[in-house]
């Protein structure tokens, strides 16, 4: 059995409630992550809410990393999707949990898209 | 124990692979099971891969919606995730499964932010 993706999902409690409602901090902390782990960012969509939280994504040419933070409760919701053997989705999830200051979290990796072919290992989308 | 969303992980197999290549199809399709669902469109990232395969994120005021997309496998990772009471995720799902014609597939769904706090099931972001 072979992987298209790999796809860790992060539980990020107790961060920093200023950073959590900064979106352009967001911004520069999901390029610095794609960046760390080895993705190219191809597109990207933030948005800041009233009275307060974000919601980001960058697309990558690897899949996409997304964030949903939730200030009042110190929470964010961190999905880091990737494929391809040259990224390392841990990369891009310790930085994002370094720079949200995340004092109590957890993550959760699963594969996506098993199929019997041993090429895929090395697909890249 | 409250959550603060709803996140539901599509494993699409056996598609049309010519709409899994289809940048436009699928914008309008992850547009329409916004709406069918009862989300809110505020920014959107398509992207094109050479030589076959697409990535798009829906940006929703309840979270977002993804898909990536490996039409040589016949195969699309999606995501819905949603929060609030108002949003039925599943409605999405329904809508991309049917669009992609896919014949074989799995869903999981995982809730995020759990939290003890009885108002969160209202939260909306």
């Amino acid at each position: 059995m072979y992987a298209l993706g790999r796809h860790m999902l992060l539980e990020l409690k107790d961060c920093n409630k200023g950073v959590l409602d900064d979106l352009d901090f967001l911004r520069d902390c999901l390029n610095e992550a794609a960046i760390c782990c080895g993705a190219t960012v191809v597109g990207e969509s933030f948005y800041h809410f009233s009275p307060h939280g974000v919601s980001g994504v960058a697309n990558i040419a690897e899949s996409h990393i997304s964030i949903h933070t939730w200030p009042e409760y110190s929470y964010a919701a961190v999905d880091v999707f990737t494929c391809g053997d040259d990224v390392k989705p841990e990369e891009a999830a310790r930085v994002i949990v370094e720079k949200l200051e995340a004092k109590n979290y957890s993550v959760v990796e699963l594969r996506r898209g098993i199929i019997e072919d041993s090429r895929v290992s090395y697909a890249v989308k």
